[in-house]
């Protein structure tokens, strides 16, 4: 069973894996996407992952065969284990709990060679329905405190398959990043009876503004942060007030997504060509859906630099392209 | 002049370059060390780097000349100024101020090829010694609230140059990771009135513990978080109370700190096959060198995973090794 263990100073709780231990000589240092010609996600090799829990498939064909659009399954190697009880205990002045959750794969398409960006609008919007169907089935598990959705694109941004797929994994525990988010959120709705990000989407749209932004359609806007980590950072935020992604409900809304993250993926692909990249979703814990100081959205950090550990370890970052020109680039690509 | 920008709704500082912007042509995805057969850093080459503002001299030479054990130069092409006023100003809800402070290169030895673990125990301490004698000078400028020290060391550690060196950023910002430390060794402290690093280190070496101490001197030690991020991480503390590095004065002080840092690297070297890695001294803010609940250590993070985008996006981090394991093969390795 695995671990979930916090840092009993500043409060981060990690996964430990327990189980498949690496010892010292199973750390290679390059690990490319090897496929060896074989990928589990292509359609008729249904039998090589666990069991689908959700998939569309608009014109018919039975589970766990071919025919779909759209596939969600367990990881084969999950980080986290779906049965037992969290049994929280300490060690001395450490805590920890057993590594329950849930750690899935959105299979985004059948074919092999196409990514997000390739995807039609109408598929693409299928993708996102998955992540909230999903989001919404694994709230139910009263141990679950957070669905974490994010994507690793391209070897570089960590990717081990390169069949186009997104990863989910549910936690007990809060993130730190979201953690630190709504902490951040909440101090300014004390101070202002604001949402920070609604400030930040009406700053940035409004009129002789918009050095920042990237584009808008009726309900999201894609920007490059005012205080980027990273070359090229890019943010999707509804320019409606929503502290979470599961309510997104109308078709329309799931249309407008799907048509910013293909428009905003399609002008990085342009301007970086095909930059490795990840991006996160940052949605508001389960229970706290209707926060009036919170705002759900989408961090793209494209992979252009080497993180050097010490960022990590100091968080201290340096980024060497202002988010102004960073933006100008982006804009000026057919989007 | 560069900026340093505050990112609205967590706080974080950040340096953004604004005269040497990178175009998006300007990122190739493979940045290997170059030094086409010559270092800047070498010795007969010092007119390569800007002036020196310390060195190590034992045997004579002037200065700007061969002969040095220890040289410490401004970097030729610092992330922040040291001309200039902060100038703290608004955008709208932004904060941001000049990118003003220093950017040192520590050259912790004249020969090309040797490294940090190579050079011998009394050089360690006149490296150790540098870092102490730029952190106190650099501490007089009253625009500086902190001297980050750290080495990336290695291609895939984010390191430009092989030629072994330390790199020092004084800021007028405290990193976030070392705000983050303070924040909650004093959460810890106003709980319980100890340094949350001294119950740390009294726990992992009390009588029947140990699975993860690696080793130990008089006055400090080597040990395996309990929730390290990454595999291998390890951090040496000092075993008495000291908020501060600059406080560490005595000979044997240096001494004991230069044996235990070479002593970690030789384990890590052999246990991995010298592995590229970072190291980061968390110390105090330099007003702030005698708090109580705070306490000075390194941490070592070898480069062994690539790390995904989407654990530094969201903060979490599945690490394969348990650090009970990794400081069980460090402690087997021939100190």
């Amino acid at each position: 069973m695995p671990e979930l263990r916090k840092d009993p100073v500043v409060g981060r709780w990690v996964i430990i894996s327990t189980e498949r231990s690496r010892r010292p000589t199973n750390f290679s240092p390059a690990r490319p996407v090897r496929t060896n010609g074989f990928c589990p996600f292509d359609p008729g090799h249904e039998d090589k992952t666990p069991p689908e829990v959700y998939a569309v498939r608009d014109n018919g064909g039975s589970p766990n065969g071919p025919g779909w659009q759209v596939r969600v399954v367990p990881n084969k190697f999950p980080a986290l284990q779906i049965e037992g009880s969290l049994d929280r205990r300490g060690e001395g002045l450490y805590d920890k709990m057993n590594g329950v959750g849930a750690h899935e794969v959105v299979i985004e398409g059948p074919a092999h060679d196409q990514d997000l960006a390739d995807l039609p609008v109408e598929h693409i919007e299928q993708v996102l329905l998955a992540y909230r169907e999903r989001m919404l089935d694994l709230h139910r598990d009263r141990r679950i405190r957070y669905v974490l959705i994010f994507k690793n694109h391209g070897d570089q941004a960590g990717a081990t398959l390169e069949h186009t797929h997104t990863q989910l994994i549910a936690t007990p525990i809060i993130p730190k990043s979201i953690q630190e988010e709504l902490e951040g959120a909440r101090r300014y709705y004390d101070l202002k009876e604001r949402c920070v990000f609604c400030d930040i989407v009406q700053q940035e749209t409004a009129e002789g503004a918009g050095r920042r932004l990237v584009s808008m359609n009726d309900r999201f806007l894609a920007m490059a942060p005012f205080a980027p980590r990273f070359p090229f950072e890019t943010w999707i935020l509804p320019r409606r007030h929503d502290a979470s992604y599961q309510v997104l409900e109308a078709k329309d809304e799931f249309r407008d997504l799907a048509l910013m993250i293909k428009d905003t993926l399609r002008r990085l692909n342009l301007a970086l060509d095909r930059p490795p990249f990840n991006f996160v979703l940052h949605t508001a814990p389960v229970s706290d859906h209707d926060l009036e100081y919170y705002h759900w959205h989408i961090e793209i950090l494209p992979k252009l630099t080497r993180v050097a550990g010490f960022e990590i370890g100091s968080g201290f970052y340096i980024n060497p392209t202002p988010p102004e020109d960073a933006a100008h680039y982006l804009k000026v690509m057919e989007g």
